[in-house]
């Protein structure tokens, strides 16, 4: 064990870490141009999904002017001048009934009674609103301010045109985008594919989580709360189980995953016990292979990063709090650009500032992810607590409302300071 | 027409607007207990769920002490006072196998060669990282610094120990949560069951959005948008269908909404058109009734909120827009509310700040909600840009990131003033 140790030490610990940045940039360079391919969703299943082309309205929103308020139909001309000491005198001579189309209108002079929404009757051109009338009577109106051509209406494909861009390609689906694309008729509509993550745990020492593990072994937890990281991004988990320490057994099931997946995650490969083996297994699947082995990061140090073919490849560390930080740092983005969607440039997390409880030291020339704990006080910043637990204690991840990042050059952060606290999904 | 418009203007206009602060005070108020239900679901089901108790731990993690360093399982007072110049040398004469409970350990004065996650063997206390030795021959070490008892240990119980609790009731579920709770073999968890919100669209010229619309009619968008708003907070909706502008028929779907969901939404009921209907029937569905009836916001004004027995009642304007908006203010805070979620006091949006572009006047009084398109400029502050559309148009949703809020007190926003933008889900 001592001398493939002393070569693991020479080749992790020192040569071979890249900083966080060039990690990215690195992995940035390999990813395959997205291949999200386009499928027919129903629109009731399409909230959170991604555009997979350009929607453009099959007709015009509203297909007919409609008003925009409650009121009356007017010839615009009709009311010009109008004051409250010298009011313009309309007859009411109808009513557009809500859901119909009216087949006639007011003789000039005259004017219909119209609800929000209601279609305008031939030969009105714009609606007074009720609190600029006084009712004289059932069949006489006195109106008090003028309109122009168009007020209070909403003419035909202004809000929506037909032809027109509705959602660009790239565009995640929001309630309002469904309400629209139902409001033009669109049942159907096509959208990318999610993104297909395949999960291999590794290990002797794990079982599933559902079993009763023996002395010595361990639940499975990594493959759990990864799929789970995944979901949040709207992408699918796939599980191909757990591999044992063998490299036929890890090769074959890396190829399985391999086969029908976008992204394989193996998780534990990349700790000292599986390390050489996950390595081996990885390189052999397809070119380039290993593009990172090791970040200068803490935790999520031995993270390995690879391509196989179009395949994304990466080896997580088995710690559960290294495992999920490596995927929010090199996971995430990946799954987002291979998911077809367009950048917003918007932040993906919610922000907050907070005020530092403690002194953190942190080794400069590594990026440190430290967990916090955040107390609102009354009147005051909220308190950001750091939460320092051993490296392996996932109750850490559960205390924690979310993480800030030292960078790199800096040697730590002081009592006091206020940071930006990124909030956990 | 004319006169019970009169009638409206009066009761809506004026004397029953309540402030945005007023109302929420009166929904408060009138919100009953978290109803939430406790069901069983599977692990794998439960990210983003609310736990409906505490959850405490079966077991301890780890069930053994467990080294977090590849290194060396040792004797701790082995290493005493051992240094680069005068080494400690250690027998190594066993390796703990990963997997593997260790049956036996070190004598006193020699050590395992342990990795990562591996089980303390017998008599041996701390561990000496990898990167404190230099391996002399297969069978002998040298340790050039001291370990401490514990060091490089995580002891029994000391990331969860027996019997704690792991997540309190009212927590909302996170992949970290799952990674934990699979750590400990708990397959099934108590969850809160989901909050269920019925959906009434209402209005004689809405037809279902799949169907094409006779001249006149329009599809129903507000019920798919309002479902998808209601998915979001991981609720659920169920769709009761479009009552016509008919009291039997409108009060024979609230009825039977009422009596399957903890909310419902009537979308379309407080509009002009069907206002009267929805408010008198919604008035004989439970006490206490309607207790806020118009609101002082812009848009979203003619908003219905009621309780009829345990069931919160909303009657939604029929735009769009205002409907969004007052699904925001209203609906979101009582699903939230009911879901049994504990406030952890934390943003529920992302928020950013940006420059606004341009002035945006407001009534005094009135609380406005301006939907915002945000454009990045490399090296500067976002902008801003107001989308202003006439109320009805969807389009100026879906061009929108997110809305800013102009209090009550402003009279508006000036050009260059630096606002916080909420960005939509």
């Amino acid at each position: 064990m001592s001398s493939s140790h002393k070569q693991n030490r020479d080749m992790l610990g020192r040569t071979d870490v890249v900083s966080l940045d060039e990690a990215l940039q690195l992995l940035l360079k390999q990813l395959p141009a997205s291949t999200a391919r386009k499928i027919m969703l129903p629109l009731e299943e399409s909230l959170g999904r991604i555009c997979a082309e350009d929607i453009l309205s099959p007709e015009n929103l509203p297909p007919y002017p409609r008003s925009t308020m409650d009121g009356y139909a007017v010839r615009a001309k009709d009311t010009f001048g109008a004051t409250e000491q010298l009011p313009a005198y309309l007859e009411v001579s109808g009513e557009v009934a809500m859901g119909e189309f009216p087949g006639y209108g007011p003789d000039p002079g005259a004017c219909h009674g119209i609800a929000t929404g209601g279609i305008l009757p031939p030969g009105t051109d714009a609606v007074v609103m009720l609190e600029h009338t006084v009712s004289i009577s059932e069949s006489m109106l006195e109106v008090v301010h003028p309109v122009a051509t168009g007020t209070n209406v909403i003419n035909t494909g202004e809000d929506i045109a037909k032809g027109e861009v509705l959602l660009t390609a790239g565009h995640r689906i929001r309630p309002q985008d469904i309400g629209l694309l139902a409001g033009v008729g669109l049942a159907n509509i096509p959208i990318c594919r999610r993104v297909r993550v395949g999960i291999i745990a590794t290990g002797d020492e794990i079982v599933h989580h559902g079993q009763q593990p023996p002395p010595g072994k361990i639940r499975d937890m990594n493959s759990m709360s990864l799929a789970a990281q995944v979901r949040i991004l709207n992408a699918k988990p796939f599980f191909y189980g757990i591999a044992a320490d063998n490299e036929e057994n890890l090769a074959a099931l890396l190829h399985e995953a391999k086969a029908a997946s976008d992204i394989v995650l193996l998780s534990g490969s990349s700790s000292v016990g599986t390390r050489d083996l996950g390595e081996k297994v990885i390189a052999r699947m397809g070119n380039p292979g290993i593009i990172v082995h090791g970040v200068a990061i803490k935790p999520g140090k031995p993270v390995i990063i690879a391509r196989a073919d179009t395949t994304m490849i990466f080896g997580l560390p088995g710690h559960p709090v290294s495992a999920a930080v490596s995927f929010d740092l090199f996971v995430r983005p990946t799954i987002i650009h291979l998911s077809g969607i367009a950048a917003d440039g918007l932040p993906k997390n919610r922000i907050i500032s907070a005020r530092l409880m403690r002194n953190i030291n942190s080794a400069s020339g590594r990026t440190d992810f430290i967990r916090v704990e955040i107390r609102k006080v009354q009147n005051h910043k909220p308190e950001a607590h750091p939460i320092l637990g051993k490296s392996g204690a996932l109750s850490t991840m559960v205390k924690a409302h979310g993480f800030i990042e030292i960078a790199e050059k800096l040697q730590g952060l002081k009592e006091g300071e206020i940071v930006e606290v990124n909030l956990f999904d």
